[in-house]
């Protein structure tokens, strides 16, 4: 029998998630019995959403349980199966386990097909991340040409496709994200027309200010705080903001305070809307197929951070709060064999 | 020649304004010309948006000069005319400064019907504050039969206005007020469902809880500060939130602080809106018409706070930070003569 390993949520996290709230467990892999079938994890999906799921509050998602596995989004291989429609050789995407490999009854799984992009970006831009960032912005930030958005978190999963479709809609795009090489990155390769370290920057109010001359008309926020301070500041009137993910609070162990953005709604009859992608299933299908096309046009460039090797899940995890990661990080955990 | 008076921003406030930012004038009134009214001023409105106007912030609405009278809704009665359109007797609603005769040359100025209510209601539920509430609650919040609003500022002019459009609308209504004389006008003449005193409430998170056993999906708010907290602590997923007003922190001197509601609106895919009764000025002629007939039919029940004559204007306008009023704040400043 084969080896099978799986990663366990140990314990809940306070603050700041650490290596030792995981914790590797080995097992066999029992034999298939009809209507099964063995999937081979590939490609292995780390987000920041998941520190929520760590911990016990109540969320738009379920917790982990402490002492069973992880789950998120993989990319497997059918490498065996008993079950009528899902052949060896097959590729799913699905909502599955931190484990090698996994057997499964099929439900819920959605087949891809290994020829239209690289597999992971079935995980990225193609899935989950580059939904959220479509649904999103044309959602919430309804963007017309001229307008000037600001992304922050600008060099992630979602802001890197955030900031290529606005400019898709002729906007002006302007990111925020926390190192040289990403600020590089985004005006170099993703065409944004401006990008602020906030990490260097001395005066983030003024560095918004001074980059968004006409003042900003959206603002897609994944991080929180002192940036959405800065654009707070900077908000036009009738301004629309997606408040996608508020990573700088995740590992806050009591609820975030700061400047109060409803003065300032208030002032510029100005529009924030949280939301989750999920909110908007009923337009996947349609989105992926408009993305799917930019993606093959040449107009949405994508960049993942890929680490190999499934013990290195954990450490890629925790590398999101640290902005280890440019573009989506998902992690390769082996090589397709079909 | 009759003598006049005339209230001029005298400075500006720094936090709490006072009696002596403000300053009495005396003077003449000239002869009229051919095309001017003489208006006298008969009820004169004074509403907490007022304090924004005696700073010099940049706003919504351009700053009162020190100086130079302050302006606002006026319901006045034309006593001497030169003009053709605006006969003697007629009764004038407009934006004009706070003056018992004003010289006046007729643009802007809407004509009302003294017939279909008291003339002083055309400062409050048929004028400024009953349409606040008419387009802000149906725009933003869009209330459903059998969904739970609750509102700040409730025995305010705007707030009684939306808590009972809400009950016509078919929807539990929770007010919060700041006496336990306006927590029982509002359950037991305006017909809200549960209202809470928050000045004597030990626990203002635990009583919205209470009075919500369903959660809150919308909140207009006209207040802020940890009244929005709690109420943040309840809201239902897809909640909306008409910001309306912030009296709570319109006499700070530093931009307000205190609890992010920014992951609250994301876990909950709420919605927070911004706005001022004029960003919807093609429903007003709508609006006001199905205002005229709430009232006529006696769905809408108003109340007044009047105070008598021109000197105290400065004072009401001053107890409207103090919570002195129910209901809409005017000054009776002279009887009407036609």
């Amino acid at each position: 029998m084969m080896k099978n390993k799986t990663i366990l949520l140990a314990s809940r996290p306070k603050g700041m998630p650490a290596e030792d709230n995981f914790q590797f467990e080995e097992s066999e892999i029992p034999a298939l019995k009809d209507g099964e079938v063995l999937l081979k994890s590939l490609y292995v999906s780390v987000d920041p959403y998941m520190r929520g799921r760590m911990s016990d509050a109540k969320s738009y998602v379920a917790p982990y349980e402490v002492g069973q596995p992880v789950n998120g989004g993989i990319v497997a291989e059918v490498v065996d199966s008993k079950h009528d429609k899902l052949p060896k050789g097959a590729v799913v995407l699905g909502n599955l386990p931190w484990q090698q490999y996994i057997v499964h009854q099929g439900e819920g799984l959605n087949q891809v097909s290994p020829d239209v992009a690289p597999l992971s970006y079935h995980l990225g831009i193609l899935g989950m991340p580059g939904l959220t960032a479509y649904v999103g912005l044309l959602n919430i930030g309804q963007p017309k040409a001229g307008e000037t958005v600001v992304v922050s978190g600008a060099a992630g999963a979602v802001g890197t496709v955030v900031g290529q479709i606005a400019k898709i809609k002729g906007c002006r795009v302007v990111g925020v994200a926390g190192s040289d090489d990403k600020v590089a990155y985004l005006k170099n390769e993703l065409g944004f027309d401006e990008a602020i370290n906030y990490k260097t920057t001395d005066d983030i109010n003024k560095a918004i200010a001074d980059a968004c001359p006409d003042g900003v008309d959206i603002y897609f926020d994944n991080v929180g705080g002192e940036i959405s301070d800065a654009v707070y500041l900077s908000l036009n009137k009738f301004a629309r903001i997606a408040i996608c993910g508020q990573i700088s609070y995740y590992n806050n162990t009591k609820p975030a305070t700061g400047m109060r953005a409803e003065p300032i709604l208030l002032k510029k009859s100005a529009l924030m809307k949280g939301f989750i992608v999920s909110d908007y299933a009923d337009e996947f299908a349609n989105a992926a197929k408009e993305l799917a096309t930019w993606v093959k046009e040449g107009k949405l460039q994508y960049q993942e951070t890929i680490t190999e090797g499934f013990e290195q899940i954990p450490t890629a995890f925790l590398g999101l709060f640290s902005g280890e990661n440019t573009g989506k990080q998902v992690v390769k955990v082996a090589e397709r064999e079909g």
